[in-house]
């Protein structure tokens, strides 16, 4: 899968006292990029939490680079690293819009669960999404 | 009502790049000490949504006195100011414990409503709790 | 002064869950739209605060119609409504996309302070800034 | 080195709309945990700040075991895993006190810097700490 890119920009709330970005944002960014690369493949997330599947986070990580500052104007790449119809995995890249510097790397790791928090298989509920999310891979 | 108090630290992830705490966490602040004089009463709002009720903030007012910083020890007072079963508002102080100056006031009125967003009266769905909640205003 | 505007997508890590918003978020957003005001005018807040003067918040209120939910797209609209070298006022409106629904109103109160936390008389300091904001608010 | 544990309650602004702790918030507890714990050891991490060292994070990760909800009390456990004058690094369990169930692990790695973000070695700028930090680990 290609990289899928969103732009967002510090927000001063964002920031904490060393006057860069706290480093628990960073997760807030992964999943606005996350929420577009969904849209992007033709369904919304909201949409598929209504299909009553949830995508909750079971592992992250994250290697911080370069301090990014309130304003800066940041480009978060995500792609999707695996999808096996139950577990999905994501990769990402922070780069600062100005010089193209390398902000931040990291990873999520992820299960489709139904609301009452079981296991479930994507395919057996939302059988279109399970299909573009396939075809998406082998791109 | 007299006075109900909470004492919480400012943390590193509620500061901003000011070096105070960010104006918008104030809020949080104000949640923990509500959360907790609700238990005081006898009840817990866990609880109370467990009953289907929910308490959602309809208008919200803070006035910044002095700045909270990093690590500071805040004793952050609740009252409440109204409740006539369907409306509940609440007033507040944020006191620095090492001298005792006086950080914050605000005010936050809320709703009872049910699942469905729709308006509830407290004494309807859960009237031992109502009846605790007229009898703390009347102290 | 006429509003200025700026688009946002309300983020999953901004709802709490009522699945909706949580109130503390919209202050957040006010600064967004604060943030890109200023820039309109042209200069910017990160550019005011490496001449050496902050403007942080004294008071602030918000009044919430609609509750905003998880990926509305909500645009946040700014006016400066006081402006007198020491003190500057802010007033909002949030405004769901889809339908127009006004979400909530605001405002936020600020005072220009140095790095001492002593007020400051922006016009001394920067009085280019100064010159726009009063040509600003005559519009 | 010992685990060094606090206690914290998960707040209701903390929570997202799956009704469980967002997971970037488990970053922010880590840090309260950092913060008692240095602490612990006599001196507090925002007289470090104010000696001029400051202890960016560079890498972290968090492993989600089950959700941690609105007004669970958490017992957060940390202790540092090396130190070497120059970086140091931390892991973290985080338990429900309610049935001692594993919530979550975690790391983090940092280095030590001044305020103009170059890499410092501790033991130069505040010696007695360097000591003191060097004994724990031998514990």
């Amino acid at each position: 899968m290609e990289w899928f890119e969103v732009k967002i920009k510090v927000r001063y709330s964002e920031t904490d006292q060393m006057a860069i970005a706290y480093h628990g944002n960073y997760f807030s960014w992964f999943e606005v990029a996350r929420t577009e690369m969904i849209r992007g493949i033709g369904t919304s997330y909201k949409e598929m939490e209504e299909h009553g599947v949830l995508l909750p986070v079971i592992d992250v990580s994250c290697q911080y680079k370069v301090s990014a500052k309130y304003d800066d104007e940041l480009v978060v790449r995500v792609k999707c690293t695996k999808y096996n119809g139950i577990r999905m995995d994501f990769a990402y890249e922070i780069i600062r819009e100005a010089d193209q510097a390398l902000i931040a790397t990291g990873a999520t790791k992820h299960a489709w669960i139904d609301k009452k928090y079981r296991p479930v298989r994507l395919g057996k509920i939302v059988p279109a999404i399970h299909k573009k999310l396939l075809q998406e891979l082998e791109k």
